[in-house]
Formats: structure tokens, C-alpha cells, sequence
């Protein structure tokens, strides 16, 4: 193995991707059928669809709807070889990248290993409050929520019940707004013919914003339609309220100077997000400053400042070099990033050069509930049931994009005649990392 | 709640059903929109359709296509309420069925726990060689087997590959050889263009079976189509061979004198099943006698010797009466049964009498691989494509009864054609009951 391992001048350039979410596997397709050989490690097996992950969550789709596996997509691409692996840190003075059983040489590398959640140093939250990161995130959220309404069913004691059959959800970006919608129709429609002891319009489903509206980063009159729909599916929204303390059954939200104190025993979690810790790695490695968030500071071709061959993309980069605000952390950006920072490998092959990472926004869009979303085009917006058709079409293209998923869309089709939720079951919760 | 657990003139009949298999489900829905009240009680929120669990092992199918929740199969029968609880004794004398967590008053009582798996006093086994009884059990075994791909794929060692590319199934009734001919089908097939660094080729799958041939149940002529099926496949058949020991990376297999030591990484378990905790419970209580595997021998009516209002159907009974041998514990035996112990009850009600149970036997089938089946109908005997196609279509009647699982039918027509599998994810091990 270790010709393949030496850059020499004969053996082909060697580009290295970290992780096989949008931004790296879109890189890895960009640079398939290349001459360059490529190696994409990841520590999973499979790409997420992570924008329907609270799909999953709340029991219409299964993981395996939302996931395709790396060897599958890139199965036709030979020069690229899919290696499971944690990537820990790097030694860019020798172009080593550090894997937690082995060290890989590298001619170039491009690092998309994207954020992790972050619950604001209240660590202890996450075991009351689960994330929405991953598929067994996103099984736990499913069990919390399905066994919360079967000890509903048992229980006696309003009170209890009552604590039983609320649900607050700490965040109201696209994710909270999405689980907040699909919460309400499984509890005021999918199971209102199911259980005998209760009735689940009783549900109580509270969504938490710290901002001054739902859906920050959107329009404001979107935020505002976004806002109206979730009200009329049944959840109370709470906006310019924080999170001040989550115990088991109780959660605290201060709006002003008020504390309200929520009986809740489900709490799911759609705040904060953090970099990957490859982002503190690359600064400490190279010098490369990070925000806030641990995100790295790239250059215009998305470089690592000093080392034109390491490349950051997606989540994890920081690329301030349009308007003030860097892009955000969206799939969208990280795929044309993933393009990108391919293409400069391909040119710089050739010796040639390309001009300045430009993101192309062609708009933001999330769903509020069965045949309601919100669509923001940037020359038009608009909502309610046509951009809840934008919406499907949307990620029905991005989900079929690697993997010929057509069965999600006719789930999809099916689900919506039928109101149907094909996934709704409790199993084992995942062991610890 | 007093008054509706206490049997007066006033309330209704009260039918407690403990397990929501296929025999303590039919019983449910034969018992619905009748004036019997109906409690059903189980552990898991839904039914499971065991005979296609070997297609979540080997990542064909998701839980979600194979599971149906047991509140939405039965909500349109009101009288019948879903309970999630774990019986574990009862008391006959007082009419009370103790569950884990409450006593609850039955005026009849269907008992269909079923069986659970059995290392034959081996229990240090079941670590090395998961069973295939649950969800969990399916998703361990799927991510064995794709995590000794990907360990293949990274090891240079000859030896260790090998031995990571070989595959032991212990036992050849229906689920160890269609789990075989999934296991070969991934392999030499779906694997083929995913790994870069071996030939998918090399992998090893033995199957093995301690009784002359494999399908015992079928007929001879069956199982050695079935045994040439699997040959072809590329399966490794080991009749007459028992398995002897079990360690880490190995498995002795005794064939008459000689014993061969397999260097296997992953070992699958497919053999013995004991009954479940129920059954000895009814025994201890009632004096009912059990057979060596635990099973309860029952009257003709299907009910407990001496308490005519306690049935016991499915894997847990033993029903000798017609033949010599006890009826096998498979679907359709446990699904005329419940059928039965429901229209017992229904006609005690009126004051009415059934004749003896009688099962009807419309025959066995099993798959090897795709494309591949034998099939018994009693009064034909066929193996092939047109027994795949029977097999196909027997078992998409069965998961869509329920529940309008429509998309299993599409996904197995779509895999059919492209040979692709939705659900080869690698997700973490779920914690240990």
C-alpha cells in the first residue's frame, strides 16, 4: 500500500474529502470520472437527506428512505474509493491527514464535516432535550414522542396527562418549524381515531423562538405566514422567549421579564449548532481563524488562508466575501461549495486558474404541515399549498438525485391520500456514544 | 375505573388478548365490532411481520415497511383498546392477568406470546450469533454484516479478510436459508460494484443445518431444490452438521465425526426457539402440562385443560390433536387460531357451541434469493420463478392486510428491476434489554 500512499510523480493526485454529507459527496461526484484519484471518508456508511430528518422523527418516513449508501451513490465513479473513518486531526506540513487507526497522505483535501449540535454549555440538557442531527437522533425523538402518547393512554391523573401531552420544541428555525407542523398533524389528526382513554386535541405543542419571529433568516412576511399556519394547526408559538432551564417534566421560557414554568415531559431540541471538531484542528494546524461558532475563516476559493491545497466547505467554512454575514449553513451552499472547491482541483491540474467562489441563492423554502409552506424565491414569494407542491418537488429531486429514491416520492403521494404514517414505531433506543 | 374492571352483569364481556403476533391480532379483529369488549396487550407498539425480517437484516427493506402500528391496524374497532405492557403471570382463580406495571380482570383470556429464541442452554451464544426474533435483532444483524464488508475492505491481511468475508448461518429452516440466499444475493451481487479493494466474490456463507437436509418441514424433493438453489446461489450447505462451539472470529461444526473449524467473523443465528415466559406461568397456575419446548398442550378447543375461558394459540400452543405431531409455529397456524379462540367466545356468548379447531393447511413456501422459491400447496409441489412469484405475492397479500403497505408491493417491484436495496445503513447498536 504505500506506492499509493507516497505522492510521486507518476501515481495520480490524490484528493482527500472529509465527510459525505452535501458538500463532500457533491465534491467527491464532481471529481468522479476524474484522473484524480479521490477517497471520501465519513464515519457513517451513508449519505442523510438531513431536511427531512423530522420525517423521520415524527414516524412518515424511515432512515432507509432518507439515506443512501456511500458505495451505492458513487458506485460507478472507480477512481473514488469510500473509506469509513473518523478523521481526528492533520498534519498539513507533511499533507497528512490523521484518522483515528491510520494517517493518509494527501495531495489535496477538502474537509466538509459540517456542524454538531450545541446546546449553549448546558451540556446536561441534550439527555432531556435530544437533537435532530442524526438517524438515531432521530429515532430517540421518534420513541420520546410515540411513547409519551402511549403513557397518556395509561395514565389517570389530569395533571400527569397533561404534562404527558405537552411538547416543547427549543428552536424555531427551519427545523423546529418543520417538527412543530408535522407534531400537530400526527397529534390533531393521524392519531385522533387511535387511542381510547384520551383525546390527543388535548396535545399541547409549544414552539420557542429566541428571535423576534419563526424562521429568522426568512423574509419577514414569510416568517409571518409561517407563524399563522402553525397557530392554525394548533401550536403556540412563542417568539423573543429563551430557554432558561429544562428538568425532567419542566421547562422554563423567560419572555421579558416573565418566566413561564411548561409541565412538558417531551422537550426536543432545534436550537444551536457548533462546529465539527476538525474546525479547531484546521486553526490550530494552520493558523486559520474561526468565529464564533468554530467555523473556519476561508479565502475566496475556499482555501484555508497559507494552504491553497486544504479546502473547507459547507457547514464547517465561514465565507464572509459576500454582503457581511457569511452564508448560511444550508444545503444548497455547501453542494455549490462541494462543486467548487472540486473544479479548482481540476483546473489547478491543468494550470489554470478559476475566478472567486460565488454562492448562487436561488431561494429558501420549509413546511409548515401538510400542504403548507412557505417559498421564498427572492423574485417571489409566496405560501400555502403551491409552495407546499415547490417544497415536495424540491426534495424529491435532491433525495433521487444519488439514489433512485422514487419510492419516497409514491410514499410520499400515498402518505398524502391516506394521511397515513407508515413508521411510527417505538423501538430499542440506541446505546450511547 | 373500578367498575370497568370488575366483571358484573351490567358490562360487557371482557376478552383480554396478550400478544399482537399474527394470532392474538386475527383474534383481535375477528373480537371487533362485536359487543365483547376487548383489551389487547403487548410489549411493542406494533405488529411485526416476522417471515420478512430476514429482508431488514439484509438491508432490503426498512422496520417501518414491515411493522404496522397496532392502534392504527384496529382503529376503526372501537371496542377493542391497545395496551403497551408486559404481561408476566396471572390468577386463574380470580380472573386476573398480572402485568408488569397493574392486575387487570378478564372473563376470557387469549394467550398469544409466542415463542422467543433459544441457544439450546448456550446462552454466552447469543452475543456472538444474534437472533433474528425482533426489530433490534434485524437491525444488529444488518449492521454485522455491513460493518464486515467495511472492515474487509480496509484489511490488508489475507487471513483476516477471509475471515471477515465468511458468513455462518446456523440453522436451515425457512428464515436460515432465505436469509442464505439474501446474504449470496448481496454479495455476489448488489456488493459487486461498491468496494474497491476486494472482490465481493471471495465472500464464504455456510449454511448450517444438524438434520439431514434443510427445510425439514417440506418435503424432501422441496428441500433439495432448495439445497441446489442455494448451491448456485453460492452458498455453502452443511448437512447433518452440528454447530458445537461458538468463539470470537470462530465456529466448530461437527459433521458425524469430523469437526471443521470455520474462520467466520460474523455468525448469524437461526436455529432453536423456546416458548415465551407466559408458558410456564400457565402451567405452574393451572396445572396445564408443557411440552419439551415449553409449548402448552391444549384441549380442542384450543383452551387450557380445566379453565375453559384461557386459550392459548400460535407458537405457544401445542396443538396435538390432529395427527401425531404438534401443528408447526408458523403464521397460518397461529392465524386460524386466533380466528378461532374470537368466534369460541363469541359463541359461548349466545350460548352457542364450534366444532373441534381444525387447522387447513394451504401449504408452505420459502425464498431462496431472488427469483427463487419452492412452494407446497399439498397437491402441487413447484420451485422456480412461478413459486418466487406465488411467494411475492402470498406475502404482500398478508403485510397489506392491515395495513395498506402498498409501498412494500412497489419497493420489492422496484428492487426487483434495478436490484437495488434501500436500506443498507450501519446505525448503532441498540442498548441491551
Amino acid at each position: 500500500m504505500k506506492t499509493e500512499e507516497t505522492n510521486n510523480n507518476k501515481s495520480p493526485h490524490h484528493a482527500v474529502i472529509i465527510g459525505g454529507g452535501f458538500g463532500g459527496l457533491y465534491a467527491a461526484k464532481e471529481l468522479g470520472r476524474s484522473d484524480v484519484k479521490v477517497t471520501l471518508i465519513d464515519k457513517r456508511n451513508f449519505h442523510l437527506f438531513q431536511p427531512l430528518l423530522y420525517q423521520v422523527a415524527t414516524g412518515s418516513l424511515s432512515p432507509g428512505d432518507i439515506a443512501s449508501p456511500l458505495r451505492g451513490v458513487l458506485k460507478n465513479n472507480k477512481n473514488v474509493t469510500v473509506l469509513l473513518g473518523e478523521a481526528i486531526d492533520l498534519k498539513p506540513e507533511e499533507n497528512k491527514l490523521v484518522l483515528r487507526d491510520r494517517d493518509l497522505t494527501y495531495d489535496s483535501l477538502i474537509v466538509a464535516t459540517g456542524v454538531k449540535d450545541f446546546y449553549f454549555g448546558k451540556d446536561e440538557w441534550e439527555e432531556k432535550a435530544p437533537p435532530l442531527k442524526t438517524v438515531e437522533n432521530a429515532l430517540e425523538m421518534r420513541r420520546r414522542i410515540l411513547e409519551a402518547f402511549e403513557e397518556a393512554e395509561k395514565e389517570s391523573d389530569p395533571r400527569k396527562r397533561r404534562a404527558l401531552l405537552t411538547f416543547v420544541i427549543v428552536g424555531g428555525g427551519p427545523t423546529g418549524v418543520e417538527l412543530a407542523g408535522a407534531l400537530a398533524e400526527l397529534a390533531y389528526k393521524k392519531f385522533k381515531p387511535d387511542f381510547r382513554n384520551f383525546d390527543t386535541g388535548e396535545t399541547r405543542i409549544f414552539l420557542v423562538e429566541g428571535m423576534e419571529r419563526v424562521l429568522p433568516p426568512f423574509a419577514p412576511e414569510l416568517s409571518a405566514k409561517a407563524e399563522a399556519g402553525l397557530r392554525e394547526l394548533g401550536v403556540t408559538v412563542r417568539t423573543k422567549s429563551l430557554v432558561t432551564n429544562i428538568e425532567d417534566g419542566k421547562v422554563s421560557v423567560r419572555s421579558g421579564e416573565e418566566t413561564e414554568e411548561i409541565e412538558a415531559e417531551t422537550v426536543l431540541w432545534a436550537a444551536g449548532v457548533k462546529a465539527s471538531g476538525m474546525g479547531k484542528a484546521i486553526a490550530s494546524r494552520t493558523g486559520a481563524s474561526v468565529d464564533r461558532a468554530g467555523r473556519v475563516v476561508v479565502e475566496k476559493d475556499l482555501s484555508v488562508p497559507g494552504h491553497p491545497n486544504i479546502f473547507v466547505i459547507g457547514d464547517l467554512a465561514n465565507y464572509p466575501h459576500q454582503g457581511e454575514k457569511p452564508l448560511p449553513g444550508v444545503a444548497p451552499v455547501a453542494m455549490q461549495q462541494g462543486c467548487y472547491a472540486a473544479n479548482v482541483i481540476k483546473k489547478r491540474l491543468k494550470n489554470q486558474t478559476l475566478p472567486t467562489f460565488k454562492y448562487i441563492d436561488y431561494g429558501s423554502l420549509a413546511v409548515i404541515g401538510r400542504n403548507r409552506a412557505v417559498v421564498d424565491l427572492n423574485f417571489w414569494r409566496f405560501s400555502g399549498f403551491l409552495a407546499w407542491i415547490v417544497w415536495v418537488f424540491v426534495h424529491i429531486y435532491y433525495v433521487i438525485e444519488f439514489d433512485n429514491k422514487l419510492i419516497v416520492m409514491i410514499q410520499w403521494a400515498w402518505s398524502y391520500f391516506t394521511r397515513d404514517g407508515g413508521a411510527r414505531l417505538i423501538t430499542e433506543k440506541p446505546s450511547q456514544r
